[in-house]
């Protein structure tokens, strides 16, 4: 009996380092103030028909359901997330959510696409401020930092309001299609991309000097301001993405840049969009959002202001798998019981369960296998301590520690097993 | 745009609260030393005809994919784990493994019972021993105990393999229908079960001895050998649940009981059954399990001897909440940075992000309210402190912080805000 194509099945070796990811996620989260929330895996297909357009539609794993009901396993979040904010009209606004839920996409799978995965989303809903632009990437950049990235990624952020200034300014009317050959940008090469851009109407002249503007990356803290005058009448609105990147750069020493080739495939972003790249220019982007004002009151009749992002633990996964992050490692706070004679049970049971309490990880051998056997088996699992017991230690009330790194050992008496770091 | 029946949205008020179960769960699962696996919630359908028999089939949430393949959501853990189980030879064995995903079912949805629900599950693999019974059971007394229902629940145990010996004994033998009759004596009462027990087949008098064995609980230390001497013809069978019984007592001070009326409805079980019961009787099971020895070998050629339980999510919050156990506490650990003017807003945030790194939960104003508005929701939501910035604070790179228990409040360096608890 097999599993499905592009399914996983994560086994114990891969499956204790994942969970870096998921604790490192919620702990942040939590130092943000950011609170928990679940939704359904299963929604009305509909749902996704109103947001998201056909592509998403047809990547989605729908059918009917056995009541009748078109539905569909959730592909992404956002929809399920502002369908529950709209749904209830005495939430305190700001609210500030995160969910790491799973996601399903009828997709041909391949080297970081799997057709489940996790995906880890924060929202700041009901605030339109640089400040909680800033608060909603500095959370991502705080989240790479703490899972081990620290330096080994570049957030770019840009605007769409900023970029649908210049583009109107360069004399372009197909947004749409002008952000299409705009984020190709960096798989098609400069001289695709002018072709591209000519081809919906730019002039040479008008292209070349968008290119120019947009291969480039910018520090924050030392923009060009000089080089965007012909473009964007409203400079609030290069100011506030400049601002916005400034206070980025409080949250992390990691590379925080305005990349204006940054715009994002999905249509409903209205402010900031920013992406995270690793460094080492292997994978895709690891973490995606932005700003996305109008969908709530395309989906009610609530206008909520809203700025979010998604990160997926495939890609996230086989990134710290390269950098050998990774790696489980045995715990100081390990311990393997083994008793010299299955007549020794009980009381091993019972030192076993005091260590448990003590909040060590605690092996026990199930099946009487011989001492030599039980200590064997503790070396090879990576345990820090083996704790002995023969009769001289149920008659003393004691356990034998033995250090597995050091070889020493040291009787101790079972009301003392607070703080045995200190002791062996 | 609504969601479907029978699946819910859960708000951070309910969400941060039943993150206890989850965490609890993790934590003392890896106290025992289970390593945690993830398998995919899209199954073929063929795994659930194998083992589970069209009663769950029909439950299950099943479609064909648009590759034409007939799938399900997972119904239940047990399929796909022993799917993984069977699925490598190089395992070690004993393997210990748990997991804690989403499952849906096609059930009509009331009280205790949703179309979707996270369960919990843990496993040993390649065991048959009593001290892998009473470790499995002990592992489920501990959570229950340490998520906040510590004497609030009795764990009953009983043994298939003593309920075969006793029912032959007693001339039964369609056993199936002398499961199903016993499963539902606590719904029927004694005079139906009765009823039912002489419909299948067993004389009066056989009826009424079985009932006197099967209406009582029994002390694992106190067990009545003389009342069973007629039934069972090995006694190492009745020595084994009782064994475990007594072992299991050495994890919980929780109330553990011999339940012969506990027998299971899933038909693979082989050896020890159990289930845990509230007592003040409110609601379902809270969590069941068993031996299941023969499992492995049905869906492939491997002899892989398991036993294992699950826990859902639903009914065991329901009892939380009952029992006032869910109520979210102000951590002690949280600070609001509240500003006097805007300009003083990126020296506060870098006070903010430094108490994050410390790990305090911590809220900034993002949208530049007035500072006694800032103080209010610090009061409101609940913040142990907040932390005042003016240009004072500025100057002198401090924080005025203010303790909302007390009202006291004291400027403190921002080098110098470790331990704050021990300084206001």
């Amino acid at each position: 009996m097999d599993r499905l194509r592009g399914f996983r099945d994560i086994f114990p070796e891969e499956a204790e380092p994942r969970k870096k990811i998921f604790t490192v996620s919620e702990r942040i989260s939590e130092r943000f103030d950011f609170s928990k929330i679940e939704f359904p895996s299963i929604e009305f297909l509909e749902l996704y028909r109103l947001k998201s357009g056909e592509e998403l539609v047809g990547q989605t794993f729908s059918f009917t359901d056995k009541g009748g009901r078109e539905v569909a396993l959730t592909p992404e979040a956002t929809p399920s997330i502002v369908r529950m904010i709209t749904s209830r009209k005495d939430l305190q606004m700001p609210s500030k959510w995160y969910s790491f839920q799973r996601y399903w996409r009828y997709e041909e799978p391949q080297s970081g696409r799997q057709r489940e995965f996790y995906q880890y989303n924060a929202d700041i809903f009901g605030l339109n401020s640089k400040e909680a632009d800033a608060e909603v990437i500095g959370l991502a950049c705080t989240i790479l930092d703490e899972v081990g990235l620290d330096g080994k990624y570049s957030m770019k952020i840009n605007s769409r309001e900023l970029m649908e200034s210049i583009l109107t300014s360069a004399g372009l009317t197909d947004l749409e299609r002008g952000y299409s050959v705009i984020d190709k940008l960096k798989k098609s090469g400069t001289e695709q991309t002018e072709r591209e851009l000519r081809k919906i109407g730019m002039s040479e002249e008008g292209a070349r000097k968008l290119l120019s503007l947009i291969e480039n990356e910018y520090d924050p803290d030392n923009f060009p301001f000089n080089s965007f005058t012909d473009y964007g009448k409203d400079p609030d609105i290069l100011n506030r993405l400049v601002e916005t990147g400034k206070l980025v750069k409080k949250y992390t020493r990691s590379s925080v840049v305005i990349d204006l080739s940054i715009v994002r495939g999905l249509t409903y972003y209205t402010g900031v969009v920013f992406e995270a790249y690793d460094l080492s220019g292997t994978f895709r982007s690891i973490l995606g959002g932005g700003r996305y004002d109008r969908l709530a009151s395309l989906m009610s009749q609530m206008d909520i202001p809203a700025i979010g992002f998604g990160m997926g633990d495939v890609i996230l996964e086989l990134l710290l798998k390269q950098n050998g992050d990774l790696v489980s490692e045995a715990s100081e706070k390990s311990i393997s019981i083994c008793y010299a004679d299955s007549a020794l049970y009980d009381y091993s049971l019972s030192v076993a369960n005091r260590f448990r309490q003590l909040g060590y990880r605690t092996s026990i051998s199930l099946s009487g296998k011989s001492l030599s056997s039980q200590l064997r088996s503790a070396s090879k699992w990576g345990f820090r301590y083996a704790g002995i017991i023969g009769e001289i230690e149920l008659e003393s009330a004691s356990v034998t520690v033995k250090n597995m790194k050091t070889g020493q050992q040291k009787a101790i008496e079972i009301d003392s097993l607070e703080n045995l770091q200190d002791k062996i």
